[in-house]
């Protein structure tokens, strides 16, 4: 397993890892309860405060856990986790303490309760600021509070659900296109 | 530039090119008037029906004509449109008709009178559905009514947006993690 050694990274940059689509886990704690939910439904809303939208499933165990604590971290797992994120989505938290059966390592957060996987690329500590989308849409919107980044690789390997099982591993990141943008645009 | 050859596709399972995180094209039309915006912040919310929340800037000059519309097609460009794809994100349809000037083709839609860009992977006719979260969060949530894809290649080179004129380009789709998930969930 990887291990990164991770420093402050501004939460209104966060984008630079969430925009290309990841499938990230999202750990919660509630009441000494501690769960691990695999996403990939999610999108930034905003870079200042710096706004996730996230569909998180009522079925989903960590669903009470993060609507009652109001807290989430949303983890960004390299490809060495994809079994890990797969097996993650296809159990519950009803049945399992994900963190034991899957032997991921929890770290403390300094903005909220719930725990930082530290197996993940980058963890972003969350708040939850809008409640009144969850009923209609399932939509939780967070606040990423405090974001941990590891230093390196610069660019994770991240996966990206096809949906029916398969999934896209990031490929190479390219700089050829900057000299086209606006200054402004950056 | 490609050529491909598309057919109807199911809007419920329009995810497998959506999630993953592309960077896309929003075409619209209003009263003779076209446009079209890069547009990199995207989430599904649905599969059926086949909900797709956006978020389009006040400023874009796209907001107007999709607002009074209520109507747009998202179209998926790969890598070989990435430069015009940032050349469309770093002008205005105020000041220039973007069709023409990037040399693209306007293909009638089905479902909608914005125009389908010919030279995209994937076409996906949507009707604006819900406008209660335009003035707070710029969020357009949209229904895919009608999903036009490639027929090859199965899996397109899309662009993934890192900011600061960063692109992640997609790498490979593996199937081998498929075996790990439970039937009922792919």
């Amino acid at each position: 397993m990887k291990r990164y050694v991770k420093g402050d990274f501004p939460v209104s940059n966060v984008r630079r890892f969430l925009e290309p689509g990841p499938v990230v886990l999202v750990s919660s704690a509630w009441k000494g309860e501690t769960n691990i939910m695999t996403m990939g439904w999610h999108m930034i809303m905003e870079m200042e405060p710096s706004l996730i939208g996230c569909y998180i499933w009522t079925e989903n165990h960590s669903f009470e856990l993060i609507r009652k604590s109001k807290e989430c971290v949303i983890n960004i797992p390299e490809v060495e986790l994809a079994t890990t994120a797969v097996k993650i989505g296809n159990c519950s938290g009803l049945d399992v303490d994900k963190f034991e059966k899957f032997k991921l390592t929890q770290v403390e957060g300094e903005e909220v309760k719930a725990p930082l996987i530290k197996e993940c690329f980058a963890n972003f500590e969350c708040k939850l600021v809008d409640t009144s989308l969850i009923n209609k849409y399932s939509l939780f919107v967070f606040e990423v509070v405090k974001a941990h980044v590891a230093k390196s690789p610069k660019f994770p390997k991240t996966i990206h659900y096809r949906g029916d099982g398969l999934f896209m591993i990031a490929g190479e990141t390219v700089s050829k296109y900057r000299k086209l943008f606006k200054p402004e645009m950056l």
